[in-house]
């Protein structure tokens, strides 16, 4: 039994929360009262994991005061644009000793920090640092429908914790490349839209898995030049989660896509929606640093050619159809 | 404009006589006289292509002295198993100057061959020979939604091709990597019966795609002791076919998966349907290749298991959820 701490009670930190409860004891932070009083009384977080029971080992608090000294590993599942801020909160405690994992996806705008890098900064010591991510729909996690993920970190002493929180059926796989695994998570979003855009347009499968494929090299031209291990792409964090993004209903970066195939526009879309679609802001930050790189990332510019300067989705496909031929990888 | 010959009128090369109709004449042969008559008389391949009209310049023969001595490219579009014979019959023709492609997705069982290495056994001498694959189902590409493949040939002469077979929806990419690629063809279809097998079981997303996922490692630690490139695995020949085939309601290996999961046995699934499932055919060929290579591929085990003795699906997933913790990449 490990104490485990949760800061974000959001879909993904809640139905950890719910799996992880079978094995050990869990406190839950959100920074939101009205929502830490709907969950303690509904014993349910009905906003964003309806129909899940939270087990009777699972508790929730509105201050870090309760979850984070008596946590021997503290979980950050908070939106990446609150992440910065939760966890320079946190970093006030005491954090030596902890172990300390993110399931932030995204990547800072203007420095392109990763979510680890934001975390680490924020804290002066602690056991250990991963990020967590794969295919792992909260809905199906919470559902005890077998996943399997990855626990990134570049300290051997988080290797242990990959069975730690394994259970019968949420099963980790750990990997030392951090930065190739929090790259991923980051642009397979922005993949994820252009694939519901191609849903959104009525295309098939055939379109659909050669833009999963031409965006996973374009992920992989980036990881090759930030230094980390091309390989990752090709892993659970890489195209299994973006497959999982893509067959699912429950993708929000991919129904954000669907809907703007179908001719709708960016702030109409968002505003009818009640979670993040982290898609969005890591379109803009992946494509500035692909310019800052000078990594060819046409897909990428497409979709933001698509969110933010209204460009035609179906002539976006034309053009990449119509791209010079080439080899498939140079 | 090219003369173009496609020997087997079966979905693939009927498609792709339609499509590449919309630059070159196009002479289809096939081996049922029956169907030849059929397909002459309807102008549309109502059993393997229902409702796609044949365009005027695509001609259908029954004989291989009509399509075969005219042709600039030759390609290979039937099931493997007729392949060798196939490939035999062609070779009896004077075949120099000729760019020949297969279409043709298997491993021969016993010497585990590759369909390229099949023609070539067959042929003296020709211009060049090449691999086409990708996530490019027949009934799409007819239809014109946009595809994307992979033309895969160790003789630089046939780069050309990637420009000449390309259409407005229908674009190639150029890979000298034949064995990698072929060796994708054939085991992505085992993996993509493991994934029907998920549906089957009534599995979600993040299930399947994990067993993509790590299936695809096991196609990549296959390929690395082929002497192939492990970057094929992530590409439109690998991830990218195995997307589409998981994806789409076409996919007849993904079919026979999703009725084994179900409960129904292997003869009586083959027994009712109308088109060749090459995974099943693949299956043991991959088994015997993993196991004579010293491969683990725990994935094609179970696949063998449930195909060849009656396993129970559902064990076959818990026993892959209880494996050994380990490393995403060894």
């Amino acid at each position: 039994m490990t104490r485990i701490s949760i800061l974000g009670a959001g879909s993904w930190g809640t139905a950890l929360a719910v799996q992880l409860a079978k094995k050990h004891p869990i406190t839950l932070w959100e920074f939101d009262p009205t929502q830490v009083e709907a969950i303690r009384k509904d014993r349910e977080n009905r906003k964003f994991l309806p129909g899940v029971p939270l087990p009777y080992n699972v508790t929730i608090f509105n201050t870090m005061e309760d979850v984070i000294p008596h946590a021997e590993v503290l979980i950050f599942a908070v939106p990446s644009r609150f992440l910065s801020a939760t966890a320079q909160q946190a970093g006030k405690f005491d954090l030596s000793g902890k172990h300390l994992v993110s399931l932030v996806k995204g990547l800072e705008k203007g420095t392109h920090r990763r979510m680890t890098e934001l975390i680490a900064a924020a804290s002066a010591r602690y056991a250990s640092l991963s990020a967590l991510s794969g295919p792992s729909h909260a809905e199906e996690v919470a559902q005890n429908i077998p996943t399997a993920v990855i626990l990134a970190s570049a300290d051997s002493g988080a290797e242990p914790l990959i069975e730690d929180l394994s259970t019968d059926t949420f099963r980790l796989y750990f990997s030392s490349d951090t930065a190739g695994v929090e790259l991923c998570a980051a642009v397979k979003n922005v993949i994820a839209i252009a694939a519901g855009i191609c849903d959104g347009l009525g295309l098939g499968a055939n379109t659909k898995s050669a833009l999963l494929t031409r965006g996973m090299e374009e992920i992989r031209r980036l990881i090759a030049v930030m230094g980390a291990d091309e390989r990752t792409v090709s892993g659970l964090s890489g195209i299994g989660d973006l497959i999982t993004t893509c067959i699912s209903g429950h993708s929000r970066n991919r129904h954000v896509g669907e809907e703007l195939g179908r001719g709708r526009n960016l702030p109409d879309i968002l505003g009818s929606m009640v979670m993040v679609a982290e898609g969005v802001d890591a379109s803009s930050a992946v494509l500035e640093l692909s310019r800052a790189k000078n990594i060819e990332m046409p897909i990428t510019e497409a979709v933001c050619r698509v969110l933010f300067e209204g460009s035609v989705p179906a002539e976006e496909v034309k053009r990449l159809m119509s791209r010079p031929y080439k080899r498939e990888f140079e």
